[in-house]
């Protein structure tokens, strides 16, 4: 972790780049020699990289199904070990299949400043998402070498294995397992026949020694991934660099609403027990509760099923998803309140009974104060401007924050756009993003 | 059709009947010699008819699954048979499938009442739906012989064949074969692997001659069936007696809400196009407009899928189901534009777009005056108290509308629960539908 003492001297200097007028002095002062990603290196790269797993016959712009522990993701991190290998880094690969290469600082007992993303995707999903992050991650340290520039702390960067919720049903797997969350019975695990332990080892991991994989809090210095918004957020703003304030908790229950099914014909309204008409209350006011209250929380549901079903049956039954994310829980838990007050209502109403179970109850991950301010320092010095802003998707820098501090950058996604193929980040934002990336490497490097 | 002059002439003497103290008194004298059905018979039959269908190891509120066509309605048919033998009868099966049986009137040349039901269920269904109608038409006609009664008409007793929603997608259809509503070619339909020609072939009919089926405009004096409710209406109201005024007319819709399916976690509220937060804004509308104008009209939203269906998803799409009932086409049309009107807002408040497309619009039949005062003539004759209501189900009477006249008599459901082993109708109250089954056939009798 960073001291408190260590990261105040940090801060005195970097002062000078977030005040104002000093900042557009030091800016100018700096402008030349500022150290730069190589922008079309990056363009190129994550064109190349998008033809693993792209659809037969089609362009980059119908995206990518490069499914973890598939062939085009063995394929895909085959191509970027090369490019690692050709920037004189060693690619290794840990025991969960995460790739890890190493640039030395001129301080050997500095922990590593951790930074990259993973590449791995959703079936048809896009070719920023991950790419960027890791291509970015590349991309600094080839400027820095380019630039003879030695930093303090060793540079280390990473490319996550299996990040995205689609493998074996549930993602950020791998960061997981180095944060310390995996026992040997988690290798025995099976999706479409196939076990993890031979996902893993098809990748190059080694799932007999998997405890090998986990890593000590205070290992690294800090955790810092680049990565596309995702939202719309930063594009409807006209900003170009988003500070991730934290990864939002998420509350996610299981609704069943029990009514009487009966004939659709012979029932009158008031005799009616509509657990369809209860659900559609309950959805309504799910919406309510999020909006009722300032702030960027939200509130989905995205699961419905009925029974039976049928346009001549008053459904009896009916099942849905709440999914609510905020920074704060404890925010989630007055809107669950709230929900959980009208639910008394509508089945009063509706006579039928609504019943919650909770599925899940994630805690939010904080970014830490120190790296944020890095990044708006690192934007500022680019003259770019950037804004706080929540993520609420999960991202593996959730994992890292487990470990030591961690701040997340994000860029503009095109009409808020991902998991698709027709997700899209400019290039001129991808470049952006990537030299703020670089610049806070610098800034925290300057933090012992 | 019953002539006005002719159907006055009948009134005449009944209207002795309707008037409160004169009924009163004419039920005093009349009331020792009212020919009655057996009830316990009617019991014991409904009981004895369960058990073709019953589930394995079941009893008799185990309810019944006796599909059209499967074994254990031709089982339910040959049991119905023999006790129409036993009474004297000589069953026929017409080339649809349906069973007739005669009893001839005194006057050759007068056209016959017809009554019955059916005795086909839907899976898992109850025991009354159909089979009390079936059974009570034939016991009328038994206890008519017991007492010596002959009437002018010729008596004919139905049971129709293939009645419930369930075989081939469709139900009424045989009777719809005798309305005319049939073409040889619609024996080439199948369902699961069964051809219908071979399956009306499996009941005694004869898809050879399915043409022949057909009956002339005016073939009968009118068409009278006995059913239970299926709603809670009579049960409530504690009233033992239902004069049908009509079988509603049903429009159904397909509503398809298109919006953005994305990330439930990246998308700020503000710049969602959530399909199922749309659905459940269109379900309540459905509701407000059916509730909106006084009557008995009903609407229902029995089905919904939406898509990708998945929690952290914003759905992109929702199908839903609109259906709504009434005698009156007029107020169907009327609830439709209030849910267009309405569909309108939501779909501007929501940014999705709703779109409808119309599946069903059957027109209503409405239950002959003549036949709901002769039934309440009945009711009266009995000293049961009646009350008109609109039947929300489809009957066979609707198909024997298009003939001639036609006019339904409800007894009470428990509960209101119908297609369901729950369905039940007291022994009290069948015994009553039948006997008010039977006088209304001797009041229409008086008509010429």
């Amino acid at each position: 972790m960073i001291s408190r003492r260590a990261f105040l001297g940090g801060m005195a200097g970097a002062a000078l780049a977030t005040s104002g007028p000093r900042r557009a002095v030091l800016h100018a002062q700096q402008s030349p020699g500022l150290v730069r990603v190589r922008s079309a290196d990056l363009a190129g790269r994550i064109d190349a990289l998008s033809a693993f797993g792209r659809p037969a016959g089609g362009a980059f712009a119908s995206g990518v199904s490069r499914i973890a522990y598939s062939d085009a993701d063995v394929e895909g991190r085959g191509y970027v070990m090369r490019l690692m290998t050709a920037a004189g880094l060693r690619p290794r690969i840990d025991p969960a299949g995460n790739i890890f290469g190493i640039r030395a600082g001129s301080e050997p007992q500095f922990s590593p400043i951790l930074f990259g993303s993973h590449i791995d995707s959703v079936p048809n999903g896009g070719n920023f998402d991950g790419d960027l992050g890791s291509l970015s991650a590349l991309g600094a340290i080839e400027a820095l070498d380019a630039a003879g520039v030695r930093t303090r702390h060793p540079l280390e960067m990473v490319v996550w294995a299996h990040e995205e919720s689609f493998a074996f049903g549930h993602g950020l797997a791998c960061s997981r397992i180095v944060a310390g969350d995996v026992t040997p019975a988690d290798m025995d695990e099976v999706w479409n026949g196939l076990r993890r332990a031979d996902a893993i080892r098809k990748i190059g991991g080694n799932p007999d020694r998997i405890l090998d994989a986990r890593r000590p809090k205070g290992f690294h210095h800090c955790y810092i991934e680049l990565h596309i918004e995702q939202g719309g957020t930063l594009e409807r703003a006209g900003i170009p660099i988003g500070v991730v304030e934290g990864i939002v908790a998420i509350d996610k229950y299981d609704a069943t609403i029990t009514g009487v099914a009966n004939h659709a014909g012979t029932t009158p309204i008031a005799e009616r027990h509509d657990a369809m008409l209860a659900a559609a209350h309950l959805t309504v006011a799910v919406r309510d509760a999020v909006t009722r209250l300032p702030g960027r929380q939200v509130g989905t549901v995205g699961h419905i099923e009925i029974a039976p079903n049928s346009p001549n049956v008053i459904p009896g039954l009916a099942r849905m998803s709440v999914e609510l994310r905020d920074l704060s829980p404890t925010k989630l838990v007055a809107m669950m309140d709230d929900i959980r007050a009208r639910a008394r209502e509508i089945a009063a109403n509706t006579r039928t009974t609504i019943d919650f179970v909770q599925l899940q109850n994630s805690a939010p991950a904080v970014a830490t104060p120190e790296v944020q301010s890095a990044i708006e320092r690192a934007a500022g010095a680019l003259r770019l401007q950037s804004s706080r802003l929540p993520s609420g998707a999960g991202h593996d820098a959730q994992m890292m924050a487990l470990l030591g501090p961690m701040g997340m950058i994000f860029v503009p996604s095109v009409g808020g756009v991902s998991h698709a193929p027709q997700e899209l980040t400019q290039w001129d934002d991808c470049a952006r993003g990537a030299d703020v990336l670089l610049q806070t490497i610098l800034e925290m490097d300057r933090v012992v």
